[in-house]
C-alpha cells in the first residue's frame, strides 16, 4: 500500500508562548495528560521548541543569556501515548531523522552567568557569552567563532517516559536529601532543583492535576533513570534508544533539540540549541525491563555519524590535579576540567578568546573519554578534537602558531 | 642507502629477575642513569617486561594475583637519552609498532584482591580472579572467558620523560598532602603511594644515586604531567605522543605493555598485560612546551585502530545515583561505576559470572564517555561495547537470552 | 546578520507536465537560457523531479517501467547562472543536503526491459520489474524486497555545467563515430543516443534557440567530461564537486536524485529514484581547469556517509571468464558481471528471486572495486555488500541457509 | 592449557635459490606434493619469498627490473595439506597477521618495461623504473618518492587451493583458445601465458610428476576461480577468505606478499613487494561449495584496515573516452586508465615525475570504484586517493601548486 507523507503527532507554534501550548509540558509527572497517541511501528514527526521556549535571539548580545529565566525552560513535546505499552515494558525509540525548522535555520550555544545556571568552567569564565550558529544543510558555522565549520550530530537532549508516582517519589526524596546535606555543610552552590510551583506547565491538565504536578513534578534539568536530559550526543539519526516504561501508555516526551554537542555539554547551554522536528518510530519489548536487566536506558548509535579517521583527532589529557596544583583522589571531574582547560590554552594561540573556545568545546563533536580511573591518586581523562572542523592547520608544529582570529563571540552589554 | 634491520635499543631477559637488569628501573627520578641513547629520527626497538616483571603465570589459578607483590612492579625500559633534547622541548614519540614477544604469545587480565591493589568495583568484587588471553596474530581469546574474541589495540600503559628535581619535589609534596589530609579524616583507603625505599630499582645507578632514588623517587602507579602510567588505550600503532621534556636528554622510559584495554582499565590489572617489544621514533620540537602551551601530554591516535561501525556499539548509561539509591552531586566516578554495573548485569543473562564480565570490561575495547556533566545533580556517562567482539548475538530482543556460558575464569584456591 | 530561511532557486511542480516547466530542460546545449542566478557563496535549494518526470507510480505492477518512454526523461533543474564564472574556471559545488519531497516519501528502483533500456545483466534478466522503496527519515525499506533496510547515501545522479559549442560538437562527433562503427560491424545493440528532436525540452528558449537545441543538444544519458549523468553514489551530503566551466555563467544543471545507489547502478534505473530538493553552495576557482589539470570532474565525499566496519562487508569476487566459461582478456566488464552474478546466486538461497537481487544490488550501498587489472588474462573485481543492511544473519556458515523470503518484487502484467 | 609460540609450517631461506627449496613451487597442479600438513583450527606461520624470489635489490637502479626473468617468479609456499578437507568443501583461511621478515625491512614497487611484463599504462610509461620502500613498523616511506608516507594494508597477493585435474584442464583449454583467437586476429600483445616447461619448480615432486607439472601446470600470473593471484588489497590482517577445495587435503599455497597495494595493482609489479611471514588459521565448511553457491572465492575484510574519514579522499573520475578523444562503448578498462592519468597529471604539479606517480598509484591504498556501467556509451570509474598519505597539503585550491619534489625514482642505466 502506498506511503503517505508522515503524520505530525505534535505541532508547535513559534509565535505563541510555550506555556500556552497544551501539547507541551515542563515537568515529569504521571498525571500530565497524554498529548497524542501513536501505534507501535508508526512513524511520526514531533515538533519541538528550543529549550528556552524562544527566549534567545539571533543577535550579537549575550544579554538574553544573562537574563534568561531558567524556571521557564524545557517545554517538552508530549507525553505521547504508545498504544499497548505497560509498566515493565521497554520502549524502543528509533530516531529516523532530526531537522531544524525550515523557517529557523540557526541555533545558539552559550555560557551562562555563574549566578544564573553557570557551567563546568564557571570559576574561570563567570560571565555570560553567546555564539549564533547558522545551518547550511548538514553543516553549521558561526559569525561569532570564525574558522570552524562542522556537520551536526543532531539529536534530542531530552527523551524519556513518564515516571510512575513511586519512581517520582524516589527522585524527590533523594534529591531533597542531597539538598539538605549540602545545606547542612554550608555548600554555596545550588546542587539540585526541587519541585517548583511557579511556571509549572502541566500540558492540558485540569486544575487539580495541574496543582499536583506543580507541587510534585520533577524538574527537567537532570537525567534520571528514565532517560530525561541525558544530553548524549550520539542519540542522533538512526539511533535506537531502549527506555523503561513506568506507566500505561509510556508517556514519551521529547525536547531540547541540539544541532551538535560535545561530550559533557560543558557550558550548560552547551549544545547548539534549536527548535526542530524529530521523526521517530516506537516499538515495544514486552517485559523488557526484567529480561534486559535495565535500570537505566541503553542505546545503539546510528550509522551516519560524521566520521573522521582516528588520526585526525588531536587529543588532550588531564589529571586530577587542579589548576592550583592540588592533588585530588581519583576525581574524574577535576581531570576532565583540566583536560578542557588544556584545549582552551592550546587554541588561544590562534587568537581565540577563552569564551569562544569554551563555547566551541561545548558544541563541537569532541570525544571526552575516561582513560584511567584506578591509578591512585590520579584519574586521567582525554579529550579528542577532530582537526577537520578547523579551516586552518592546527596540528602541533615547531615555532608555534600565528594569531589568525581577531573577533570575539557575543558578550553582555556591560 | 639501504635499510638494515631495526636496532634494539633496550633488550630484556625473561629468565633474569627484573631487578637485576640494569636497563630497567621502577621509580621516576632524574638521577637514574640513561640506559641507552638514540638520535632524533632514529627508529629503534625497545623490549619490555610485563608490568609485574613475570610474577603471573599462564595457569588456571588466581593465587599469583592474590599474592602479587605490588612493590615489585613497573620495571620500565629506559631511561632513553634522546640526543639534543633539552628542558622545555617537546619529545614527539611515534609508536610504529607494538608486538608481544614471539616466545610468549599470551597475556593476562586480572581482578586484584580488595586488600592488595583493589579496583574500581572492588566493593562488588573483592576477590582476586584472572583470565589468560592467547594471541593469534592481531586477535586474542581466552579459555577463561569463552564466547569473545577481538583484535588488540596494542599499546604501552606507561610512557614518559624523567621529571626534573623540581617537578619531582612538586609531585611528592602534593601527594604527601593528600595522604595527610585523608589520614586526618580517617579514610581507610590507600589514596596514594609515597616514595618507598624497599625494592627500589634505580637502573645502573651507583650506590649514592640509588639511595637518593630510593628515598625520593616517585612511584609509578599514577599518571602525572609527564605522562607516566596514563593507560590510554589509543596510544597504539601509528600514534604520536607529545611529551614535555624536563631534563637534558629527555630520559624516556616505557613499559607496562597492553595487548588491549577498555576505557578506565577498571580492574586495575585491567588490560591484557604482556611482555613485548615496541618500535618507536623520537623527534624533538624545540621550546614546544611554551609554544604549544603544554601542561600535560597530547597525542594523535594511529590510523589502524580496529573499527566497527557506530551502530555496532551497544551503549549503557549510568548516573551519579549509587547502587544504594543515594544521590551524588555531578560525580562522574559514581556515574561510570553504575554504567559498568549495568553492562555486567546485562551480560550475566548469557551465563557469565560477574568476575568474567568485570575482567572483560577492563580489557575489551570499550568506549567510556563523559556524556553530561552540568545537569545538576546528575552526571551521565556512557559505555559503548562493540557487539562484534562476541561470537553470539547479543543485541536486545524480546524474551531475553539463554545462558550459553557455563565455565568461569580462574579463581583463588580458597 | 541573522540568517533567513534558504531561498529556493528552482521550484518544480509535481502536477504539471515536466515539459511545460520552463525552469527544466532535457538536453545539454549552451543556448538553453539560464533559469535563475546565484551568487558565489550563496546557499540555495534546487528542487528536482524524479528522472522520468513522474512516469512511475507507487503501485505493484512493473507495466509503467516496461512502457516508460525513454525519450522523455532527465528533466534537469537549471541551467543555473553563477555570477562571475567564466570558461576555464572551476565551479565548486558543495552539496549541503539532499532530501525527498515531504509530500512524496517514496522512490523506486527497476529493471528495464531488454528492449527498452536494458541493463548490465539484461541477458540474464530481460523483463521489466520494479520495487517501491518507502522512506523513514534516513532509512528506506521496500514491500517488494523484504528483509532489508538501510540508510540512504542520497545524491544527485546528474550534475554538470553547460558545454561550450565546441565541446558539444566534440561529443556529437565522437558519439556519431561510435554509432557508425558499430553499425558497420552489425552490432545489434544501441551503443549511444545521438541528438533527437522529438521531445526535446529546451527550457525557456525561444523557438529559434529551441530548434537549435533540438537538433544539436547532447542527450543526457551518458556522463561526459562536464560531469553529467555520472551516477557516483558518494556525491552525497557534505561532498564537494569540482566541475569545469565552459560558458560564461557556468550554467549548472542538476537532476536525477537518488536516495541510494550501488556502485555501477547496474539495472540502469538502478538507484532508488526520487523527486526531491538539493541544497547547494557554489564557489569559483578562477583558472582552475589549467591550474588543477582538470579534464574530468574531481570530488571529495562528505563526512556523513553511512559507515559499517570493514569486517561487515561480505565480498564477492569475479573474473573475466564469462558464464559460458569463455576466457576474455583483462575485461573488467565481464569480471564485474560475474561478480554481480555471484552475489545473486548466494542470496537466492534465502528465497529471493533473481529480479529482487538484481534490483537490490543496483540500489543498496555496495562497493564495486577494480581489484586487479594487469594479471593476464584475468581482470578481477570485487563487490562488497554490507551485511548490516539485512535483517537476518547472512554470513557464510556450514549447512547453508533456509529460505525465508516468500514474496517477489513487482512484475509486468503479462 | 598454556599457549606455546606459533609453529612455522613453511620456512624459507633467503640465501638459497628459490628453485632449490622443495617447500616452494611455481605452478598450479594437483600432482605437486604437499609440503606440510596442518589441522583445522591450528594457527601456523608460513614464510614466503618475495614474488621474484630475490631478483630485485635495495639499490638505486631499475636495471634489475628491466632484466627480471619473468619465468622465474611466484615461488609459492605450499601446498599445505589441511587434514580432512575434501573436494566440494570450502576452506576458510583467517589471516591473523602478515609481517615483513625482521632481517629485510624493505620492499619495492616497480614499472616493468613494456617488452618485459608491461603494465596498465605501458603505452604512456614504457620504461622500467623502481622505488624502494622502507618499513617503519606499520608505516612505509620511499627515498625514491619523497613526500608520502602511509601505513601498510599488508596482504598476500596469491592464495588458493590446488586445482583438480579437471579444473586445470579447463583453465588450459580456455586460455589456449584465447591465445589462438588473438593470434588469428594478429594481436601483438601477449594475452595469456600457457604452460611452460622451462623453470618449472614442482616442489618436492619426483621426476615423473615434475615432468607432468612442467607440461600441464598452470602459470601463476592470473587469478582464477580458486583464488590465485587475485591481488585484492583488503585480504589483510583479520580477513577471512572462503576458498573452494578441489583436491583431498586442499593444497593451500600462499605467496607474493605485499606491504601495500592500490586497487588495480596497475604497474603490474604494482604493490610494495616483500618477503615475509603470514600467520593463518584454516577451517573447513563441509560441502560449502554447493551450500554457498560458490564459483569464485568470497572474503570478509579484517577490522584493522587503515581508515581515513570519507572526506579525506580526493577522488578523480574517468570515462570510456580515451586519450585520443575516441569514444568507447561502456569500457571500464578505458575509463579506469583515464582516471589514473587524471591523478598523475594533477600530482605532477607538485614536481613528481609521471613514473613516480604511476608507481605511487600502484602501491598506495587508493580506492578504484566502478561508478556507472550502464549509461551508454560511457562507463565511469572513480579513484579515491587518501590525502593523508601526503606530507603536504594537496587539496584543490585557487592559484595551483608549487613544485616541491625535486628528485626522481630509480631508472634504468641507459
Amino acid at each position: 500500500m502506498p506511503k503517505h507523507a508522515i503524520r505530525t503527532a505534535v505541532k508547535v507554534d513559534l509565535n505563541t508562548p510555550a506555556w500556552e501550548q497544551p501539547q507541551l509540558h515542563n515537568r515529569w509527572h504521571p498525571d500530565i495528560p497524554f498529548s497524542c497517541k501513536v501505534q507501535p511501528g508508526e512513524v511520526v514527526n514531533v515538533e519541538c521548541l528550543d529549550w528556552t521556549g524562544g527566549q534567545i535571539g539571533n543577535n550579537d548580545s549575550a544579554d538574553d543569556i544573562k537574563n534568561c529565566d531558567l524556571s521557564r525552560i524545557h517545554y517538552l513535546s508530549g507525553p505521547i501515548e504508545v498504544e499497548g505499552a505497560e509498566p515493565g515494558d521497554v520502549l524502543v525509540v528509533e530516531i529516523q531523522d532530526v531537522q531544524p525548522l525550515a523557517e529557523q535555520p540557526w541555533g545558539y550555544c552559550a555560557i551562562f552567568d555563574k549566578n544564573n545556571g553557570g557551567g563546568f568552567l564557571d570559576s574561570h569564565y563567570p560571565n555570560a557569552a553567546k555564539a549564533i550558529w547558522d545551518f547550511e544543510g548538514i553543516f553549521c558555522s558561526s559569525r561569532h567563532i570564525p574558522g570552524v565549520r562542522f556537520p551536526g550530530l543532531i539529536h534530542p537532549g531530552i527523551m524519556g517516559c513518564m515516571p510512575s508516582q513511586e519512581l517520582l517519589d524516589t527522585w524527590n526524596e533523594r534529591e531533597k536529601e542531597l539538598v539538605s546535606y549540602h545545606a547542612s555543610i554550608g555548600t554555596d552552590r545550588i546542587v539540585a532543583q526541587l519541585p517548583l510551583e511557579k511556571f509549572t506547565h502541566a500540558g492540558s491538565a485540569d486544575s487539580d492535576a495541574a496543582a499536583k504536578v506543580a507541587k510534585e513534578g520533577a524538574r527537567t534539568i537532570p537525567p534520571r533513570e528514565h532517560g530525561g536530559n541525558c544530553d548524549i550526543k550520539n542519540l542522533s539519526r538512526g539511533s535506537k534508544s531502549y527506555l523503561p516504561v513506568y506507566v500505561k501508555g509510556a508517556g514519551l516526551s521529547i525536547g531540547d533539540l541540539h544541532f551538535s554537542q560535545g561530550d559533557g555539554e560543558i557550558s550548560f547551554c552547551g549544545a547548539i540549541e534549536m527548535a526542530g522536528v524529530i521523526t521517530i518510530k516506537c516499538e515495544i519489548i514486552k517485559n523488557g525491563v526484567k529480561d534486559l536487566c535495565m535500570k537505566n536506558p541503553m542505546y545503539i548509535p546510528g550509522p551516519v555519524e560524521p566520521h573522521y579517521g582516528p588520526s585526525r583527532y588531536l587529543t588532550f589529557e588531564g589529571l586530577s590535579v587542579d589548576e592550583n596544583g592540588k592533588q585530588h583522589y581519583l576525581d574524574v571531574n577535576v581531570a576532565y576540567k583540566q583536560t578542557c582547560l588544556q584545549f582552551i590554552e592550546y587554541f588561544k594561540k590562534f587568537g581565540y578568546s577563552g569564551e569562544q573556545l569554551y563555547i566551541l568545546l561545548s558544541c563541537a563533536p569532541v570525544q571526552g573519554h575516561i582513560a584511567a580511573i584506578v591509578d591512585i591518586p590520579n584519574a586521567c581523562t582525554t579529550l579528542g578534537v577532530p582537526v577537520d572542523i578547523f579551516e586552518f592547520e592546527c596540528l602541533p608544529k615547531e615555532g608555534g602558531f600565528e594569531k589568525i582570529i581577531a573577533t570575539n563571540c557575543a558578550l553582555t552589554s556591560e
